[in-house]
């Protein structure tokens, strides 16, 4: 169980993950995976840009900590992620064994860990996760309301027409 | 939609991942996805060779479907799977907006499309999918009891002494 100012620490460093995401004109979402102390794992969300499905940040943190450990089971792990997990990341970290995780911003219309289901504690599963939401939940969030504010404010600019 | 002919056809190229996953000792499940009428993504359970938990038949899939297309929308695919999707999968499959999935066996303890949720038929995501399950059934769950019985085998074996 990582300490008050770890978990700080970690959550800052998934932040830092969701900012190059931004930068990148990525929906800002950063993840990483922590193993005795050490980030083993980190990823941002890369979808547009590799036009892969799949390139979500948990996906791509778990990738980078089964090379780091070269093992599929993440079992002395803790996964520290901006935004709650849609379905598909939460199935990998419950296939990875992944004991805890700690999330920042609920996501209301694909989060699969509190909103829209609560597949780390189904018991009919091999597996269960701890999980700790709300971490650093207002930079997480304000990060992904400033990414689609942005967003917004582009398309309305390509909607004006110049007056001549 | 496809016809019978064809949901048999690929779903046999899927039974022939499947069978080369089995070769590599790997739990034997296949997939393939269809665009056009063409397989443009194809791809059988690689875990342990990679230890990479994200390496399921339809997750490799995916991700060459998504290289063909160029795009991780996969909206005018069909997926074909030997076994009933995992909720890691069946997430995917999803997000990737496929709109029609065939699978052959059912998988009670981790199916995540009809045993243990209907991921696929959730009204709230903004993605739902077509799913026709059972499709050449009895070779997809034969060729999954023969690897595990063979692994069961293999265990007796290497508990026997030799009698010298």
């Amino acid at each position: 169980m990582a300490t008050e100012r770890e978990i700080t620490f970690y959550m800052k460093e998934a932040l830092k993950e969701a900012r190059d995401a931004a930068l990148m004109n990525e929906v800002p979402i950063g993840a990483v995976i922590v193993h005795d102390g050490q980030i083993i794992g980190r990823g941002h969300n890369m979808r547009e840009r590799y036009q892969d499905v799949t390139y979500h940040a948990e996906i791509l943190a778990i990738n980078e900590a089964n090379q780091a450990l070269r093992s599929w089971r993440l079992e002395n792990c803790e996964l520290y992620v901006t935004l709650e997990p849609c379905i598909m990341c939460s199935g990998a970290i419950i296939n990875a064994r992944i004991p805890r995780v700690y999330y920042g911003a609920a996501d209301p219309k694909a989060g699969a860990v509190h909103s829209l289901y609560q597949l780390m504690n189904d018991q009919r599963l091999n597996h269960q996760v701890e999980v700790h939401a709300g971490i650093m939940e207002a930079p997480c969030q304000q990060l992904l309301k400033d990414f689609f504010r942005a967003i917004r404010r582009r398309k309305k600019i390509l909607k004006q027409k110049p007056n001549r």
